[in-house]
């Protein structure tokens, strides 16, 4: 299905079917007139009533703008419960590849413990040559690392194995994931100070929620780039997101990265908590489970134009959009405007950093007509996601987690976007 | 100044006088028991109450644990003003290089005016072929481009101008500089256009605050990497810094990249706004001032530790701190904790941006002895941060502008950390 790019139109620009351009088009003078007006009376703009007076002043911890209340999460719990759910991420009203931290997505099992950073404390036990108990302050004089990856939900995109397309948007189907710059010590420091005895193989991470929500993790993980988290895109981690710590495992599904995190203890094999045997595995159609499937796969979605956003006219527009792969840096993101039946590679926004979230963006002139607008990841492992029909004849579609095929957004003639699967 | 790194004590880790250790250090097992405890009764942890009980329900933005109220930015006005002044980043209290958006630094003129976002307008006129009126919506028709950028106020660091050194930290002297990711579109597309004049060779910009803010900016940059901001860590710029709109010129004093920008008039000179001549201006000692001074030059302050964070005893310890330059990427920081006899190379936390924040760390074993910390940034220009005293000798002590200096911590034999020069 990787299509060449050599049977599209005439039109210079154009570099798949349906309308897609050139990623260096907006360099060139040529995109002239995208959605400018001239001046009404010449290069006057009326004196707005806040330039009349003086401003609000200075506060300690700043807010988005009123105007800017319907960008939010939006969120659901199980029913009988307020903290059993998920929060998702608005991408299609957001851009670049950082999440602020107010609009992470989230995913509790019972709600977000008030927790006191200076009676919490974090042990380190099992098989060690000495067991350690690690207060907030002790943690703060080992030395840190910072870097920017994503997390997601296992749960994320599981909208996309029901038979029918729900007709939502990126929010309800892929709001599961987000990207924050994680500051923190890493894992592998302290679990040397403890010192490993050989038969060790997993750990096990529990939080210090209600849920008691834990999950068994290869010991070669957490020798490697584990962290314990501390700081979330600068300032200390929010409650929603494990405060005053988390487990950081970058790539790897989103429950794994333990909140709250008050314990981890090694052990010979996998513990098969709760939450890695009732949950967050993969039910095969023929009955069978996978069980612990570890990093997410490659993937990718339209952010804009998606379900929500009209296009009002025919013309110019900036396909964008996000993907990411657990297994590393993504290498290519390809665009399509009919469907599938031709392809183009979008521009990848540098930086391209392993296991982050990755800004593509392409050019695309509609016509006014009816497209199909999909995209398709391909990280440094080479491997590429999967079209939905390929994922479900793998898996069935009896499973929620690790939903990662091709997500198709529909243009009607009249602008409106909706989820269909093509 | 830059000493060899031999004549240190047989250490094997030390790399410089007075305890500066290996970055590597603690990628060994060497570093052990820095905070930690064994645990009193055998691997056992209290159950806690916030596990005894659900905890709180989801929320669509949300905020901070209550716990971290003092992470806040400290404010000031002009006398008679509320909205006239700055409020400082928390550096102190944070790591990474992202600086959260409730906490990015902010210098206004007068206040933050609340501008409807469907009503604002930017205007590009003067010398160009077509003058053009931009409304929000018609904007984010156009291509856009994310980037990571530090943002420096020009008055950043003037108390190192003072004659004795200020006893305060870091915020105060340092505050004001923060680092986003920025996403919006590139001024140069929207300048092709308009169709610039041949005359043209700057630009004015305007916010559309009550002050009236504006700056000239030379055309070269205007066509480089200038951005109309519309985004700013993932989510719309937050009112303080500018909203719907603002103007982003990577690594340039921050009051050019202006605010709540309304109008772009390209021009054959310079404006000579009263925000660049009665101010913005560099005061010599001969009493001739500098004029548009405009990359911020190569600096580096260490955050941790910095006065308000004592040291409790003796040990190994993480001197952390943030390194930028409006020329590039840095190249080297190097620390030294003798006041400047020795130095060491620090690490650097990837990805090192060009004319973004760079956290930089090194390990250091205080000996309970008096220590005087210094950091020292070089660009990839080759541009080596300064002295205080050489600073002084080209400038004098009567301006407040572009202060990058060197900036001294002293380490009592008590712990406590205080602002001196050295």
């Amino acid at each position: 299905m990787r299509n060449t790019r050599s049977s599209v139109s005439s039109n210079r620009d154009a570099v798949a079917g349906n309308g897609l351009l050139d990623r260096r088009l907006f360099l060139s003078a040529s995109a002239a007139a995208l959605g400018s007006t001239l001046p009404s009376k010449a290069e006057e703009l009326p004196i707005q009533e806040w330039m009349k007076l003086p401003g609000s002043p200075f506060v300690g911890y700043g807010q988005p703008s009123k105007f800017e209340s319907k960008v939010a999460r939006t969120f659901a719990s199980l029913p009988g419960t307020t903290g059993a759910g998920a929060a998702r991420t608005p991408h299609h009203l957001l851009d670049g590849m950082i999440t602020p931290n107010g609009l992470h997505f989230e995913r509790s099992h019972s709600g977000i413990p008030d927790i006191n950073p200076d009676t919490h404390r974090l042990l380190i036990h099992g098989l060690v040559k000495r067991p350690l108990i690690f207060t907030l302050e002790s943690l703060e004089r080992y030395p840190r690392e910072s870097l920017i990856a994503f997390l997601e939900c296992g749960g994320n995109g599981q909208l996309l194995y029901q038979k029918e397309p729900a007709p939502v948007g990126v929010q309800a189907i892929h709001g599961l994931v987000s990207c924050a710059e994680w500051t923190g010590v890493k894992l592998s420091v302290l679990l040397q100070e403890a010192g490993v005895d050989s038969e060790a193989k997993w750990i096990l991470a529990e939080g210090a929620d209600a849920a008691g929500m834990s999950r068994s993790i290869p010991l070669a993980k957490a020798m490697d780039d584990a962290l314990i988290a501390l700081y979330q895109n600068g300032e200390r981690v929010r409650p929603s997101n494990g405060y005053p710590m988390r487990l950081l495992l970058p790539g790897y599904e989103g429950n794994m990265n333990v909140k709250w995190l008050r314990r981890i203890k090694l052990t010979e094999g996998p513990t098969m908590t709760k939450d890695e045997t009732s949950k967050y595995t993969i039910i095969l159609p023929d009955g069978k489970s996978l069980q612990f499937v570890l990093p997410q796969e490659g993937k990718s979605v339209i952010t804009q134009p998606s379900p929500g956003l009209t296009l009002k006219e025919s013309g110019l527009y900036e396909i964008s959009g996000l993907a990411w792969s657990g297994y590393g840096k993504i290498t290519e993101v390809e665009v399509s405007a009919d469907g599938g039946k031709s392809w183009a590679p979008a521009a990848l926004q540098p930086p391209v950093l392993s296991k982050a979230l990755t800004r593509f963006r392409i050019p695309w002139r509609w016509n006014g007509g009816p497209a199909v607008l999909q995209s398709r990841a391909t990280d440094e492992s080479g491997y590429v996601q999967p079209t939905r029909e390929k994922m479900i004849a793998a898996r069935g579609n009896r499973g929620i987690y690790h939903s990662n095929a091709i997500t198709s957004w529909a243009v009607s003639d009249k602008g409106e976007v909706k989820h269909v699967y093509a």
